[in-house]
């Protein structure tokens, strides 16, 4: 973004900003603190598109009613390790915390907890969750689907989110590797980035609205759709597709949520979909118990080990050589909760509209 | 295969020479139809790499004592959803499938069941485990490490194994849904087929010694490596890496197997390890009970519903739509039934060689 311009906020001014709005929209203290700490933790961690700049979609759905602001969250059913969660329709960036949490307890009591919820909505970053489960010693797995963006492989149309994947496993003297990944090849922000700067953006990244492969990202955005990762079938993008279908089924089929191109759109003002098959989104949660395995002290050496044994990979000419994932999401904390967050002026605006409808200060 | 010659057996020749070669080396009667009925499995999906190919070097292994072919498997721990299982260095043909049994089984109880084992060996195609899990109207998953092939990206040296993922959903009307798929861009066999052409490959599929992109396919076998389903940075090769060190975690470090480059070779005549920081190699399995969320009819039909609307979706030019994982081996196992395996020269040398060698009649 080096080449944008922007602000920089402190996290807390975000955090409290944040809260307070939630709070103005009628969501109860203990739930606004949660939501903005969801946020927050995607502006910490560099994810700029999971962060603050969705606060005004939220504000906008959660005022035109559309969200249920205070939802009753409940267990629709249950084994020792599965449960199905109803969401009521509330905040994602509720409903999916307290979905986790009941994974990770059941983890804790049966070895393993997993998580269905239907009648949600957008989470935030599937990563908050798994970082959520290393705090209690737990490997974290979080999923969810999201309004049609993707074409399965040989498709030409958006039938599938951009569905991401988290998972996470702690080290010891290491810090955890943290997965958090969509089944696409490229997060859609990067086609909005090539567009405001006019540039080509490689081919693998989406398809016009032919189906064919495209450099010119106005063709993604015009009515055209990302690919799944791996891009092609030479390169494995029924792999991503794959991927993709998994997480709608865990996420969705489990639970009764609107799957594949029936996702509700998270956006006031796009396309309404042409059928509901089921409530809502839907999001699947996991938490595994470490002993429940191996001796967890013994497990966290072993990653320890592993991530130093990727590290000193002889290194592909050009680069530093691997990387372990979680790592630029980590120094990006590191760097901006000293320095703050830096948002471009779009969102420093959407910031100040939603302080001007709410009389909540901002700024 | 079309230009490689090629002699057709039926599978059951195959299956019965296997579980006979099998017996002469010791391997329990049980045990020895098992084997061979997850090689079988193989074949029949068209999966030629995994099937009676790789008899010779199970041959091999057993024959200098480098398998052992009654293996104590034993139960090293366990909740309520959670097992380890040590294979006593048995053949993954045999351990894979008990130890599958028993998340099965923990998941009928429990909701889920989730195996990770250590001291394995080679377990043929993924697919086959999923497969079961499927007739018992369970969702399975299973994955499994394997020896050095794949570079990390930005990595210039292999390190991790092809490390593939399965997972299995029942429909009602319409076939399951059996996604299989390696964690790299393209599987081995591909390189040994172009080679074998002398054709080019397409980027994206590996780098040569040096680390760098290329389209030799010799660069590969000579000291090169595969990359990770991704390809490069530019389309999410960061992201099958990923999803690579997600199976060596779960199949090696929750159970105390070797992981990443220390996976010990499935050849006999390949390099050994530099060092050995578990037992064996690693595999997952799980297996969930879909009532364990929802009615299991009403996710059948929902999943039904999925498969039709997918394939509905408009085609990409010069294809004829979107598959669903599972079509392609499927349609080859309806064919294969019928007609027959189709088996190239070297594999028919191979398999006469076994047959000259143990006395157990072939062709």
């Amino acid at each position: 973004m080096a080449d944008v311009e922007t602000r920089v906020f402190p996290i807390e001014t975000l955090r409290e900003f944040c809260t307070r709005v939630f709070l103005h929209l009628g969501v109860p203290k203990a739930d606004a603190m949660k939501a903005a700490d969801v946020l927050a933790s995607a502006d910490l961690r560099g994810i700029d598109s999971h962060g603050v700049a969705r606060l005004h979609t939220y504000f906008d759905l959660l005022a035109l009613g559309r969200i249920n602001p205070a939802p009753e969250i409940k267990l629709v059913h249950s084994t020792l390790s599965t449960a199905t969660v109803d969401g009521d329709n509330g905040l994602g960036l509720v409903v999916g915390p307290q979905a986790n949490r009941m994974a990770m307890e059941m983890a804790e009591k049966a070895g393993s907890g997993w998580v269905s919820v239907r009648n949600t909505n957008h989470f935030g970053i599937a990563g908050y969750y798994v970082l959520q489960a290393l705090e209690r010693d737990l490997i974290g797995l979080a999923m969810t689907n999201s309004s049609k963006m993707v074409a399965p492989l040989w498709g030409a149309e958006r039938m599938l989110g951009t569905n991401p994947i988290a998972v996470s496993f702690p080290g010891k003297e290491e810090p955890p590797i943290v997965i958090d990944m969509a089944t696409c090849a490229v997060a859609y922000g990067k086609i909005e980035m090539a567009r405001r700067r006019g540039k080509e953006i490689p081919t693998g990244w989406g398809i016009d609205s032919d189906g064919s492969v495209t450099t010119n990202p106005d063709d993604i955005v015009d009515g055209g759709a990302l690919l799944p990762l791996g891009s092609d079938r030479e390169r494995g993008g029924h792999k991503g597709y794959a991927l993709a279908m998994m997480v709608d089924i865990l996420s969705c089929m489990l639970s009764g949520a609107n799957w594949g191109p029936f996702a509700p759109s998270f956006a006031v003002d796009n396309e309404i979909p042409s059928r509901s098959v089921g409530k809502g989104i839907g999001h699947f949660f996991g938490a595994i118990r470490i002993d429940g395995f191996i001796d967890t002290d013994s497990f966290k050496r072993q990653v320890d080990d592993y991530i130093r044994v990727l590290r000193a990979t002889k290194p592909a000419p050009g680069t530093s050589g691997p990387l372990i994932p979680g790592d630029p999401e980590r120094e990006a904390e590191k760097v901006r909760r000293e320095e703050g967050i830096p948002l471009i002026l779009p969102i420093v605006e959407d910031l100040r509209d939603i302080s001007a409808k709410t009389g909540v200060p901002f700024d």
